[in-house]
């Protein structure tokens, strides 16, 4: 997508074909800095210090920092050490193990001395596929919001609600739940978007926000607890976000909150989709709510925010008394029942075993 | 309650019998300070400006703001201009009308030259009642708390969750939400608070976080997101909070976001109760989310939060891009559907006209 006039994606190779250059998304809306990976243990801190996040992207950049890591060895003990430990930094993702084994189940058949170069590719190729993937979730997506823009007065836009960052930065372009609003908005279509602002880490008011800001399309911050009311009133058309992992039996596991909005959105009739590429399904987990780990963050994230002074300086600030202790799950599991409909790659389907079975059949066994 | 080893109230009248003092609650949790108001218009501002906020101390401090307009004018006009200019204050609260408007009944009667001294016997009075109130209200909740408790395994404490403050520091004391959790300490019941943050103003964070600090009740602070994620969990064992508007049928008007902790308590079996003093219920409104207006508030309080950084100044800081726009509905409408019952200072009822109806005869006819 564009920044300031110039293409980026999320990640990409430096131009001397080694490092590996990120956005830092612990900046922004404030300042726009690039970042260069150039071992594994920069790649590691870039996805648990969260530099990058989001469910692809760290997929992508796990399957890097393993090209980094064999920079330093391709022997097959220290690529599952490295695996090991890559995997380690995000417990939910499922992508994260997804990208690692698939990149190990390329590597370990090569000879070593092989290894390196096809793993670049093979990262290069994760890279490309998220891409088209996003953009076939795009195309899909669009159907949708084309279909209440059919109903709606002239003039009116669709109000859609998304919730955290399911935009290009969250993947390599495009987005999952932002790439049909990038589709509807490439079609013509007008579109206004409420921002969740996304507590604890406000990926809504930080990274939603700032991706509006850059294409254009028109859209409010809101608080968490306010689209309840909105729904209420009959000012949400749709509700899109993404999701870290979703079980077989389409249990959506995404950022915290998303629950309550998906019951909000049940309770006023207000559709409530889900857009994922089919490798964030976990076909190994059936009930989400019991099966799935939720990562536990630290405290600080609740205590204190990251914001800019009236100097424009970007700091860290306190906002509860210094003895009040906070817990800070960072996911939540939505039942399949709250959910209209998953918004894959492949189609738009029931949330259901059968709905992915249908478009996975192979996973789906 | 006490602070620092010493019993306050959040209102009450100056050593010199003339002025009112309250705590600037925008200070806290990280500055406590008493501010004096000498004027009508001191008071207006503290309302408007939120250094008093919660219902019923919203209620109190326009009852003495009356008084000190009346220093000026005793006259029928002025006086009811003054009652017009403190219920614009705060669209939602009807405490603020309903108290306003029965200093009017009881001064109107008067000779001009009783007024002044029957205006402040008569705020005080609304104090105390107040109290008296309060104190009921913890009484009658507590029955829950001490039913749930004794279904648990030895020490472990129940867990409340509540949104917003509905503290002492909303009331004159003792609070309506927190009432009971008061009045089980005081019984030797083990608790353990829930506190959300209650974005945009956090008076969670601050307030709520604050109150039980000083009080040394056990609590954590969550995000507004969190809430349910617990609750599917089994990790809450019973939801209260307060309310800024009731109708006659039970629907309950109170900060933003409590719907969607209503909805998530219905969905996980958790028992959500409201607490308020009778006066806070509006007999004139039937359906809450087609017939209360929502005060909107400035965008400023979604897209800038006040914090203290590192150096222990507290500042107002952004958190989105400067060019995204955001709206902030201040309260919304939780269905009586969604509410297990009422605490009242008359007993626990049903969330209904029939409900509401046995407790309050009168008023309910």
């Amino acid at each position: 997508m564009q920044v300031n006039g110039r293409a980026y994606r999320s990640i990409w190779l430096a131009a001397d074909g080694v490092g590996v250059e990120i956005i830092d998304q612990t900046r922004l809306p404030f300042h726009f800095a690039v970042v260069r990976l150039d071992s594994l243990e920069e790649a590691m801190e870039a996805i648990s210090r969260m530099l990058v996040r989001g469910a692809p992207l760290i997929g992508a950049t796990a399957a890097y920092g393993l090209c980094l890591g064999l920079r330093q060895s391709t022997a097959v003990k220290d690529m599952e050490e490295m695996a090991g430990r890559l995997i380690g930094c995000r417990p939910t993702a499922v992508n994260l193990r997804w990208a690692v084994e698939r990149m190990l189940r390329c590597l370990l058949p090569l000879a070593e001395e092989q290894r390196l170069a096809a793993a670049y590719r093979e990262a290069a190729r994760i890279c490309e596929e998220d891409v088209v993937t996003n953009e076939a979730i795009g195309r899909h997506g669009v159907s949708l919001i084309r279909e209440i823009w059919r109903t709606k007065p002239a003039g009116e836009p669709v109000n859609i609600l998304t919730h955290c960052n399911a935009g290009w930065l969250a993947t390599v372009d495009w987005g999952t739940a932002l790439a049909p609003v990038y589709a509807a908005v490439a079609e013509g279509i007008p579109v206004h978007v409420w921002v969740d602002e996304t507590r604890p880490r406000n990926q809504g008011a930080s990274l939603t926000a700032w991706e509006l800001v850059a294409a254009g399309i028109p859209h409010h911050l809101i608080v968490d607890n306010a689209g309840g009311h909105l729904m209420q009133h009959g000012l949400v058309d749709l509700c899109i976000v993404g999701t870290d992992r979703t079980t077989a039996s389409g249990d959506v596991c995404n950022k915290i909150g998303t629950y309550l909005k998906a019951l909000a959105a049940h309770d006023n009739g207000v559709p409530f989709y889900v857009a994922l590429p089919g490798s964030t399904v976990d076909w190994t987990v059936d009930d989400g709510v019991a099966e799935i780990p939720i990562e536990e963050r630290g405290a600080e994230e609740v205590l204190r925010l990251m914001g800019e002074d009236e100097t424009g300086t970007v700091r860290s600030f306190a906002i509860a008394p210094g003895a009040t202790p906070a817990i800070n799950p960072a996911f939540d599991v939505t039942p399949a029942r709250l959910v209209t409909g998953l918004i894959t790659e492949r189609g738009i389907c029931p949330a259901s075993r059968a709905g992915l079975g249908a478009l996975y059949p192979q996973e789906g066994q």
